[in-house]
């Protein structure tokens, strides 16, 4: 492997230069306003992809924005793993909170800040420096390698499973390698066998035509502000458990062997609490903080709107006032079924005097990967080997609904080797990337690759 | 009278005319931005009250926007009123659902559309009109006539209170006219004798430091938003009581003559709900729709705001959420009161992991002035006149912070002779002025002083 870790190691500044260009394309999945440079991002990937060696590299158009695929087969008799990642970012609201502009990359004390610096550009680009480094040294790869980058993610992958059935065969693969999921800390490299699910709405909640003068009209029109308010307060108990009828009937309980692995794992309450900012950490009544992020299921609300927010005062019943909230899902729950049950218990509660929209705006599959899958076990070893020191196993309370589109549809075990870290701001303003780990990561899935041809 | 009836007759289209200059200057008093509007918007007046034969026309500064005053004292031994209003207005948005541009004044089938047509601007510019026909065909008034237009009603008169203290002498008058009022119908010219006060709060919840990915932190992070809306729905309970311990202490019950009194006048449930697009009529239990807005405070959210409102989906926990809140008083509760009341209690009712904070923006005393006020009793013959039919006596729900500082300041009683109608759409988009009480407020407030001579 001396050849392909010299390669990389001599790479360094300008794979980082590589990976800053990128990331000045502001493609932001959500925003109409930015389609073209979604496009263009996706452009400039596969170029790059081209530039390097990978084969029959194609920006594949879906029903919103476009895949990027490219393949690298000649390894015949070997594994083939399809490596998906996503060249979509989350907006960058609210905009004023960022240090340094967003989309104009900068290094500070080996920190890349940027939105998607490491979700996900960043593991993307990680991989391609890999598959540079293998062609250009070695002329060959030793799997074989397909590479799906969506540009959907970020809202959802709405697009996604549609794709894959369009494109089974050409998708078909052993294995799927997904870098998108943070490591345990800092001092864990970790694999992570464990994605929650997620069940995304929308509700708005009208009143009268117009916004009403409160002075007139306060004491006979129901207000659409305060009846949100009140339905959302129905969602949760004092205990934090949803109240909604039916939410946890899918979720399978926690065993004893579960609940010993991750009580084994460091967590400090306290530390975690003075990260964030907050007074403490609050959560489930009857379960500890891991087993509240990994193997619980929850319900967030997202964004909140109504009436005035401007400065001073503003003397209005609001005509309308609304909400996104999302729950994330634990094996075995369904999105669709959730979403349903949220939104009749929302309509259900809802105070008389006003009337309720509720939109499922999408959903995505909880997944759990057995342990003693090979492929996650060959990930193990070259995690070992890339880190030099073996990953601890986790689970992830965020979604990626390609995993468990890939787990129904192509039947494919994945291996979530990630290589962020839960401190770096992904969704929020200063997204950074640990910048040892851009390389460590890289040395990780060269290892990879060269584990897995050992399976074949 | 028939000089001045027939002077204000003839000038129908000027003043008219005149009018629709007065609104194309956007004078919202909240916006920073427009401050230099509203003070262009006092000089106008200013200027067209000293070319009307006004004297001591001045726009007196306060800590805030200026005042515009203006005296004629040509009738000794005759009482003197002191005519208040306010030039300033509401901001605009939703701008997006006005029909025409706010400050593009439109005629339309005998309605002004524009942003203060009715409140307040249209009815301070119906007193202009009378002024101008009394002084234009008799070089005098029958009463002498002080007028106070502030710029700051519709912030709630923060600096007023200091602005009548120190100019207490120069404002001393023995009764005090406001139109600022609607009309109980189109068939029932009123006069209003009390108004409902106000204390104005808003609220802010404070989670995370920064947004968090609600995959990667939702089970451990009480979601500030979520705590916003159950500290919201615990202010009332199903009844629409307000639950703040205290609120109702101050509050003078209704008598039976009261309550017989808004009985006997007419109000279709019904029709109200379909003209407001409500499905029905909510408010607190036990007490009518009149007795609800007028005789009894209320509590209602303003404006909400918290996380993400932009299209599509975003997954995070809000790193914060607040909302504007306001309770309209009745005689006796005391705003300061009654703001600390409420602040106290949504700091108690706060669940854990978040941290509150809550200002009160501002407050206003509620009023209610006896129905033997001999100034009153000659206004009932003013409005008789000038409408052709008794008015009805009525009360509002709406604030008039100056009425209130008044009462307490100056111990002068006031008239509350308002020609809005409670459809013109005040602090809403496509707010508009039914003309034909335009002209005949003309008329009443002509007589106004006919009337007020004779009791002096």
């Amino acid at each position: 492997m001396d050849d392909v870790l010299a390669y990389l190691e001599a790479g360094r500044e300008r794979f980082l230069r590589e990976l800053m260009d990128w990331l000045r394309i502001p493609s932001i999945s959500s925003a109409p306003e930015h389609r073209a440079d979604v496009r263009r991002c996706a452009e400039v990937l596969a170029a790059h992809l081209r530039r390097i060696g990978l084969h029959r590299v194609e920006v594949l158009p879906t029903d919103g924005h476009p895949v990027v695929y490219a393949e690298w087969l000649g390894a015949p008799g070997r594994p083939t793993a399809l490596v998906y990642g996503h060249y979509d970012v989350q907006p960058v609201d609210p905009l004023e909170l960022w240090e340094t502009p967003p989309f104009e990359p900068q290094v500070r004390d080996g920190l890349l800040f940027a939105r998607g610096a490491v979700d996900d550009k960043g593991q993307v680009y990680l991989h391609c420096a890999v598959l540079e480094a293998y062609l250009a040294t070695r002329g060959a790869l030793p799997v074989n390698v397909k590479l799906l980058i969506e540009g959907e993610e970020e809202i959802g992958s709405p697009h996604l499973d549609a794709f894959i059935a369009a494109h089974r065969d050409r998708l078909a693969a052993d294995v799927a390698v997904i870098s998108d999921t943070p490591m345990y800390s800092a001092e864990h490299p970790s694999l992570c066998y464990g994605l929650r699910g997620l069940a995304y709405l929308e509700v708005e909640v009208e009143g009268p035509r117009s916004d009403l003068h409160s002075g007139s009209w306060g004491g006979v029109v129901a207000n659409p502000a305060l009846a949100l308010a009140r339905m959302l307060a129905a969602l949760k108990d004092a205990d934090e458990r949803v109240m909604v009828p039916g939410f946890y009937d899918a979720v399978r309980p926690l065993t004893d062997a579960d609940r010993a692995a991750l009580a084994a794992l460091p967590y400090d309450e306290t530390a975690v609490a003075a990260e964030l900012g907050v007074p403490c950490l609050v959560g489930e009544r009857g379960y500890s903080p891991l087993e509240r992020v990994w193997a619980r299921p929850t319900l967030d609300v997202n964004g909140l709107w109504g009436g005035y927010s401007g400065p001073g005062a503003k003397t209005i019943i609001p005509a309308r006032a609304g909400a996104k909230l999302s729950c994330r899902l634990v094996p075995d729950q369904d999105p669709d079924t959730i979403g349903r049950l949220v939104a009749d218990y929302l309509r259900q509660v809802a105070p008389p005097g006003v009337r309720v929209t509720v939109r499922q705006l999408h959903g995505g599959r909880p997944v759990l990967t057995p342990l003693d899958t090979p492929a996650l076990q060959a990930a193990q070893r070259a995690v070992e080997r890339g880190f030099g020191k073996p990953p601890v196993f986790i689970r992830e309370g965020g979604s990626i609904p390609f995993v468990a589109t890939l787990v129904e549809q192509l039947r494919v075990p994945s291996v979530l080797l990630g290589v962020g870290l839960p401190d770096e701001r992904t969704h929020a303003p200063n997204e950074f990337f640990h910048l040892v780990n851009f390389y460590r990561g890289m040395r990780a899935v060269a290892y990879l690759w060269d584990e897995l041809s050992r399976l074949g």
